[in-house]
């Protein structure tokens, strides 16, 4: 059984507590929106699909809570509410998209309230169909006996459940491909290490973990014959921002002549921003130097930290969405998309 | 002050046990072979040329503690100490040289303890004054205002005293040159962030760590110059043996038309053997999946540890060495040289 990460139970959040993780499966109730805030912080919830999830189930529980209160009183608190979820993490577009998604349904209706935990549970429920669909769609770029690679992680913990690029892998398995993944760790925070490989056990695949310095040899000598990596925003031209590591992954694939595929559904675009609009985040420096609360670094060392990196079209074979795959050229096949789905994001 | 990493006194060898850094500054006596085999394995002396040097004191060392034996015995324990020896680590071909070169004098000399010791501390003077020419030497590729990047540890600790590609840097810095140096920590024993960061820290040089994921990433936002790495191992065509993720390294400064520098002393040459012939060590899965003994990962993934790779010579600018900078075709270079210095080794 796949393990789905977050739950929306009797006006509160259940999700697993990632940091935990590979050592005990740990499931922790968020009571309120300091718990989501929290949470999301220091990443017991990470990946940019479940955290539109989570931010939109947070305004959920902020509705719930206020139910009873006047008009003003709800919508100001789910104002409030949106205010300090987008301040948390600035590069996944989903947490944003999915704030913006809430807010307006909570300004179109006459019953906020009700509407804002409707529009939440839709996008939940939505996220977990997306997924499906993406692991179906992606199984044209999986063949019987595929050695893979894989950043970071985009299973199920990165999602509902199921996962993106990490859900097509699983799906191969599940439906009878023999296939060998490598997984690259991931520093600093590990989620290849610590989160990938246990989703990928958990299913019984074949599973090598590597050093991040590893990738180029492997790529080398271990017959790698896709990457998948998932996104945390993808532009109108397809440039994607990704974990750190993801840039340099596609270049190399590039140099061995491997397909490089990006795995997103569509809330992970944005076709409005430039590039210089989009803020990568730099994370705190303890998380590089200390491992487990123990320096690895002398603490006086300067560090730079970038959660993110910005990956290029042109190092991009394909993007793998739960409508279609987009290949080359990608900016007109992404505007292509979005016309005909009608998708409406402003 | 540089720091040495290891001394000879009274028959016995001094080193710094580099795992206990940046901790703690720690000497650590090797009372005998077995001490030495072991400090080998443990990585509590690493660095190419430091282990061409360790090596060959240890064979002083039983040649001392043997001195008064038959020539016959002494010449048995000095062989079998070289074979155990030459069987700790396959990669970095200074081990297999300097062993080589002992033993050459051994069997060349009628007091071939006597020898021994003499062509031990030989190779221990001649290695310190290497590094100090090719520090000098290197100066042509590093100007005031570089931005540096390096990888795994070449400096003090990976030789005497100085450094190969670390050295380099060291001296800019010394010579009053402005500098900025990016380091990336190299996974999975941390040379970098534990070692390289602490001496460049020492020398009060500017210095940013790096996550091994973030190079590509840092490479095209923080205007890097120029990329200097050490080698355990460079063949007649270039082809350089060196620290796991220097081949991806090298790929990225190509990608992003940066020069890549191998610096390494003459004795790191191999002109015999052919990329086939080359052992890359792998080593043990718990030095992934474990740090300081915790697990970062489920302990039932397979894990792929290889503790170097091979960068091709088209990746690669030029070669600095103890003479002179090799540049391309390095073939053409490196047999030239090898030549003109009358280099033997057989």
């Amino acid at each position: 059984m796949p393990l789905q990460s977050i739950y929306w139970k009797d006006g509160k959040i259940v999700i697993i507590d990632q940091t935990k993780l590979p050592h005990t499966l740990e499931y922790k109730v968020l009571n309120n929106l300091n718990d989501v805030v929290d949470a999301i912080m220091k990443m017991r919830v990470r990946g940019a699909p479940l955290l539109g999830v989570t931010a939109a189930l947070a305004l959920a529980m902020v509705a719930y809570q206020n139910i009873d209160a006047s008009t003003d009183i709800l919508m100001k608190k789910i104002f409030e509410a949106g205010e300090k979820l987008k301040k948390t993490r600035p590069t996944a577009i989903n947490l944003f998209w999915a704030i913006d998604r809430v807010l307006r349904a909570a300004e179109n209706s006459r019953n906020p309230g009700k509407a804002v935990i409707e529009e939440a549970l839709k996008i939940f429920n939505e996220s977990i169909q997306e997924c499906l669909n993406i692991a179906k769609i992606g199984q044209e770029v999986v063949e019987d006996g595929d050695i893979l690679l894989t950043h970071c992680n985009t299973g199920s913990l990165a999602t509902v459940v199921y996962g993106t690029a990490l859900g097509i892998i699983l799906y191969a398995a599940k439906l009878g491909k023999k296939i060998k993944v490598f997984v690259t760790e991931t520093r600093p925070v590990m989620q290849g290490a610590r989160l990938t490989t246990y989703e990928l056990l958990n299913e019984g695949i074949e599973t090598h973990l590597i050093p991040d310095t590893a990738v180029g040899y492997t790529m080398k000598k271990k017959g790698i014959k896709k990457v998948l990596v998932g996104a945390d925003r993808i532009l109108r031209d397809g440039t994607t921002y990704n974990k750190i590591g993801t840039y340099q992954i596609a270049i190399l694939a590039k140099y061995h002549n491997i397909d490089f595929y990006v795995v997103a559904p569509t809330s992970t675009f944005d076709l409005k921003s430039t590039r210089e609009e989009v803020k990568i985040e730099e994370r705190s420096k303890d998380e590089v130097i200390k491992i487990y609360g123990k320096l690895i670094a002398p603490k006086d060392v300067l560090v730079f930290n970038p959660a993110f990196d910005e990956t290029p079209p042109e190092l991009i074979t394909g993007i793998i969405t739960e409508y279609k795959i987009l290949k080359q050229p990608l900016e007109v096949n992404i505007v292509e998309l979005f016309r005909e789905v009608e998708y409406v994001r402003h």
